[in-house]
C-alpha cells in the first residue's frame, strides 16, 4: 500500500494530483520538490492535490479544494491547466455528480463545466499598455496584459518566424514596464478567429503552454483590432485550446489528460526529508 | 484496467519498467517516444520491458530478458543503471527466489547480485590511448577507455573546478581518436579509493548519472598509477556507485529506486499512434 496519484496533464502542462480525501497527507515542500523531479520522482510541473474545503483556513465550505504547488515547493494561487485536470478527476472519481460545479483555490471559487474538453472561468482581463520585447536582435512591439499576472503578447508575421524564434534565452523585456517580471507572447494570427502562440514564461523559460498567456494573447490581437470581446482557439506547442474574453470575464477551455494512476512507493515517500 | 507499469531510478538515470510477462504488449517506438516524453507522458529517460527470454528471437532460453528501449523508441544493447532498476523488480515482484541471477539483455547474459544494493557485471574494459578535451577554452588530457562504447577520462585538480565546468555545451574532441562520438568524465580524486565526477554523455548532454561512465572514470584513474586493477566509490550527482576493475572484467554496485507503480491508462496508450 503506497500513496495514491495520478499523472496527467492539460495542453502538455503535467501534474501529480494526489486524492487526499481526508487531508491527512504531510506534504511537505520537500516532498512536492522529489516528486516533482524528473529524473529523482515521478517528474512534473506542479503538484495538485484534493482536499476538502473544510481543511483549508478560509476557503468557502462544501468544495473541492484545489491545493496547487509549484515544482519547486512553492505554494500557488491558480493554474489554468492545473484546474482542469483537477475538474476532470472530479468527475471521474464521482466525488461530483453534474458537469458544472465549482473549485475552491487560493484565487477564489471557480466555476468549471466539464464535457469532452474543460472550461474554466479565468476572471477578469486588463489592457495595461503597450511595450517592447526583443529576440536575438529582433525587436516586437507588444500588448501589456495583466490576467492577474503579467503578460506581453506581442504578434509576428508568419508561423516561420514564430518557429524560428530562439526561445533558449530570455527575451528582453523593459524592467521598469515590468519591475516583477513579465510571461511574454510571441503570436501569430493564422485567422481572426485562430491564433498560433509561443510563449517564454517568467522564471521559467520556454513551456508548451500557459493558461493566463492564451487569455493574455487573445486579448491583446482583440485590443490590436479595437475590439475589447471576443474568441478564438489558440495552438500551443502542447494543444490547442479556446479563449473567450467577455464584458463578465473570460474563460479558457481545454483537454484534460490522464495517462497513468497508482500508488507512490510508501517506503521511498517516508524517506524523502521533512 | 490499465497497462501495468513501475517508475524507478538507478542513480537518477529514470525508467518506466512495464512487466510484460507473456510478451502480449504492442511496445512500438511512437508508444516509447510518448511513454518517456517528460510532460505528455510519464517520463522517463528510458523504458525496461520485462519479458521471458523465448520470446525473444537468439536469446539463451530460461531467463527475464530486459528489452531496453531508448527514450527516442530506439533499442539500445545495455544500461548499467537500468539493469539494477531491473534486477530490484525481479526480486520485489518474486520472478526470482535467489540473491544472485542472471538477466538475458541484447549485449548477452549478465551476472547480478541483489542486496542493499546491487552489482552488475559489466563486462571487460581496455584503455585504447590518450587525447584532450576542452571546455570553455580550457584543455585537459585525458584517458580513452573502452567500455564497449567509448569514453574519455580526464581528471580536474579539485572538486571546485569540477562543479564550475560549464558542460551545458558539447566540449570539444578530437574526431579523429572518436570519429563515433565519445562520453566524457570529468574526475575529481577525492582519496584513491574514491572518486567524484560529471559526465557529459554522447548524443545526450550532461546527465546525473552514465554506468559505463563510472567504469571508465575508474579504469582511467587506475592507469594513470600504472595499474590495471582496482575499486573505488564514485559520486556523481545523481547518488554513489562502486566499481570493481578486476582482470575477468568490471562490477558496477550501486542503488535500485522505485518511486511509484500502477497502471497507465488504456484510453490514452490505445490513442497513442502506432
Amino acid at each position: 500500500m503506497g500513496i495514491p496519484f495520478l499523472k496527467g496533464h492539460g495542453t502538455q502542462n503535467d501534474f501529480v494530483l494526489l486524492p487526499d480525501l481526508y487531508a491527512t497527507l504531510d506534504l511537505t515542500p520537500a516532498r512536492v520538490r522529489v516528486l516533482c523531479d524528473r529524473r529523482a520522482g515521478l517528474g512534473a510541473d506542479g503538484v495538485l492535490r484534493v482536499v476538502p474545503s473544510k481543511a483549508v483556513d478560509g476557503a468557502e465550505d462544501g468544495l473541492w479544494f484545489m491545493d496547487y504547488r509549484n515544482g519547486d515547493g512553492s505554494v500557488a494561487e491558480m493554474c489554468g491547466n492545473g484546474v482542469r485536470v483537477f475538474a476532470r478527476y472530479l468527475v471521474d472519481a464521482g466525488l461530483v455528480t453534474e458537469p458544472e460545479f465549482t473549485i475552491g483555490t487560493r484565487a477564489g471559487v471557480r466555476h468549471v463545466t466539464v464535457a469532452d474538453d474543460i472550461t474554466v472561468e479565468m476572471g477578469k482581463v486588463s489592457v495595461t499598455g503597450t511595450s517592447l520585447a526583443t529576440v536575438a536582435g529582433a525587436t516586437f512591439a507588444g500588448v501589456a496584459v495583466n490576467v492577474g499576472n503579467p503578460h506581453l503578447v506581442c504578434v509576428v508575421e508568419n508561423a516561420h518566424r514564430l518557429a524560428s524564434l530562439d526561445l533558449s534565452v530570455q527575451p528582453w523585456y523593459d524592467p521598469e514596464a515590468f519591475p516583477e517580471g513579465v510571461n511574454i507572447e510571441f503570436v501569430v494570427i493564422e485567422a481572426p478567429d485562430r491564433l498560433r502562440m509561443r510563449v517564454h514564461e517568467r522564471g521559467v523559460g520556454e513551456t508548451r503552454s500557459c493558461g493566463t498567456g492564451t487569455v493574455a494573447a487573445v486579448t491583446g490581437v482583440l485590443f490590436g483590432r479595437g475590439a475589447q470581446h471576443g474568441a478564438a482557439t489558440v495552438d500551443v506547442p502542447g494543444g490547442r485550446v479556446r479563449v473567450t474574453v467577455e464584458p463578465g470575464g473570460s474563460t479558457l477551455a481545454g483537454p484534460a489528460v490522464f495517462t497513468a494512476r497508482g500508488e507512490l512507493d510508501q517506503a521511498w515517500w517516508d524517506r524523502l526529508s521533512e
